[in-house]
């Protein structure tokens, strides 16, 4: 694995294929950090090592390493700015690319048949030090880690205010690997069954490391995963995504899930997602969805002042004093997608408390708060 | 033809095609107005005809009428918002849409299968008067029109503030076509034989219009073309554009083309362009390229004070003395891209006149204005 002390200094000169470059630098400079605050940041950290070419960048919270092959004389680091390189090497005219970099000259020099041209360079010592990934690994297949990802990310919250909720809570129990994210508005859970025992882990990882793991690692059969104090780390093929771990006490999920309800139903998953769907057009500005259980029939209106109202039903198995609970449509959309199956399964309590949708067969819930109807 | 006189009041029952209504209105929501100062101008209007639907929006510089097979009770008209029912018609469950409008209720109904949506209507009273289209109409050859469009458009600006130069200058001369716009920083012109005469039209027409039409027209073989006082008239299918004239002076082409070049040289078009654009990416916030010919060689050179240089040479057939030019590079490589061929034709006075690009066997060519290169 990669020190992560930055040898600077003594001159250098690297030649690898173009394509090589243009593929792993796109998937590097994706975590360039763009805010520009600390300009080290925008740069990609190239290292020369032995036939090899290291590529790494960071943006304090992600980082993201990856190794190609290279014929490499000298060696050393040298920071690059990396929207500027990928910009470039994909146009670049040879198969092969020559970065070469002389410390007295202070610039880099990259070159591709008749092609060359002088990067300005940031300080390599001013490139911050990467997390350690020199720690325990275990290999967790890639679908069972990806779909579960997948599933539940879009319930972690944007909102920067309250970081736990940006997070994913990622546990390992023996061959179980069980995530929930929320935004407070609703709230995804899923419990995966793994081939083998996870490491020993619980975790709070930033909802984007992981989304960004999943693009990684499309295609490969395993990810390795470790962890210590501050950090997780994950291995895809050649690459190294290490991220932040959030601290904080994130929800209790158990306590948030009512321990029983009193009203289940079971609804044709595709068509109670497309009325869903076709309400919420109607739905503007977050007016809420309103949904009647009446006389096997369940009944999905909105009303929007500006624009009009609708309506529509379909026959569900209900036989109880109508119901009618509010949701935002939207919220209420993701989770219908978010199932797998045929059939939805949806159960409520009464119209201010929670709402859960799950599916038979599939260890994935979602809940959702209602939205307070008036009149 | 369309009459333009809008019957309202009387009630209304259409019944049409989900498939055909979803295209339709695709196509004519993207003329409604998204500024929204003037409310029914973001709606499309609904007219019943015997056996027919009309759908047709304006945000007051470009009109979109067309029309598509409907059945119809009663006659008359509504406006509905033009975004919400896109968006809703391709959400619907059944085959067939029923569009009813009642005006005793002040409401149209969309109904499809088992959905059903009341929508708050705009006053068809409100809703401007389109430009008469029973104008005196002569074929044009689409190919020959779009490519024409396609290859001018770019160099028209986008800044309102000089309203002329946002439009595209159209002439036919007999069976020449001739467009040629300009943002006073490039110019393109190009001249068009087509098969039978055109109309007699000289018009400044915006250059979004234009680019409306090569979307509407696309696949068709023939566009009618007509025009009035104020007014152009594009008929593609059953659709019909019309669009304002821009009043004002357009610059006289001939004028801007310098009557004679000191220098002429000739460059394989591909290798140029990839030239031009690796040169493009190092040109940071405009930064000229540098073109210098010298010694049977042009090098080809860009300077950004905080990212670096680059520098790249191909031969050329040029024997005198050293001559140094600076380009807007974006401005540059659209010209080159905008010739057809495999060589481009590249003529320069001296470093403060504009150059001229083009192509053999094409009466196309493209002027751009020198950028004052310091040092």
């Amino acid at each position: 694995m990669m020190e992560t002390d930055i040898a600077v200094a003594s001159s250098l000169k690297i030649t690898c294929s173009r394509d090589d470059l243009v593929t792993r630098l796109g998937a590097v400079s994706r975590v360039v950090s763009s805010r520009g605050t600390v300009q080290v940041l925008a740069g990609v950290l190239l290292r020369a090592q032995a036939g090899a070419l290291e590529l790494a960048a960071t943006d304090m919270e992600l980082s993201l390493r990856t190794t190609l092959p290279a014929s490499v004389e000298g060696e050393g680091a040298v920071v690059v700015p990396g929207k500027l390189l990928v910009d470039l090497a994909r146009l670049l005219p040879a198969a092969d690319v020559t970065i070469e970099y002389r410390p007295d000259e202070g610039v880099t020099t990259v070159s591709s048949g008749s092609y060359t041209s002088r990067l300005n360079v940031y300080a390599a010592e001013d490139f911050p030090r990467l997390p350690a990934i020199d720690v325990p690994l275990h290999a967790v297949a890639t679908p069972s880690l990806l779909d579960t990802v997948d599933r539940v990310s879009r319930s972690a919250s944007r909102d920067e205010s309250r970081p736990v909720l940006t997070g994913i809570q990622v546990r390992f129990e023996g061959t179980r690997l069980i995530m929930a994210a929320t935004d407070s508005y609703r709230l995804s859970f899923k419990e995966t069954e793994l081939q083998e025992a996870g490491p020993e882990l619980e975790a709070i990882i930033p909802a984007r490391a992981l989304t960004e793991l999943a693009r990684l690692a499309a295609g490969t059969e395993t990810v390795q995963l470790g962890a210590n104090e501050n950090t997780v780390v994950f291995g895809a093929g050649d690459s190294w995504l290490t991220t932040r771990r959030i601290d904080g006490q994130f929800p209790d999920v158990n306590r948030l899930l009512p321990e029983s309800f009193e009203v289940e139903v079971e609804l044709p998953r595709v068509e109670f997602r497309d009325v869903v769907r076709r309400a919420a057009v109607m739905a503007q500005r977050n007016a809420p969805l309103r949904l009647r259980f009446a006389d096997g029939e369940l009944t999905v209106s909105a009303q929007s002042q500006d624009v009009g109202e609708t309506r529509e039903s379909i026959p569900v198995a209900y036989s109880r004093e109508p119901l009618e609970i509010g949701f935002n449509a939207e919220f209420l959309a993701d989770g219908v997608d978010s199932v797998s199956g045929d059939t939805v399964r949806l159960k409520l309590i009464n119209p201010l408390r929670p709402g859960l949708i799950s599916a038979d067969g599939d260890a994935f819930w979602y809940l959702i708060m209602p939205i307070r109807l008036a009149g």
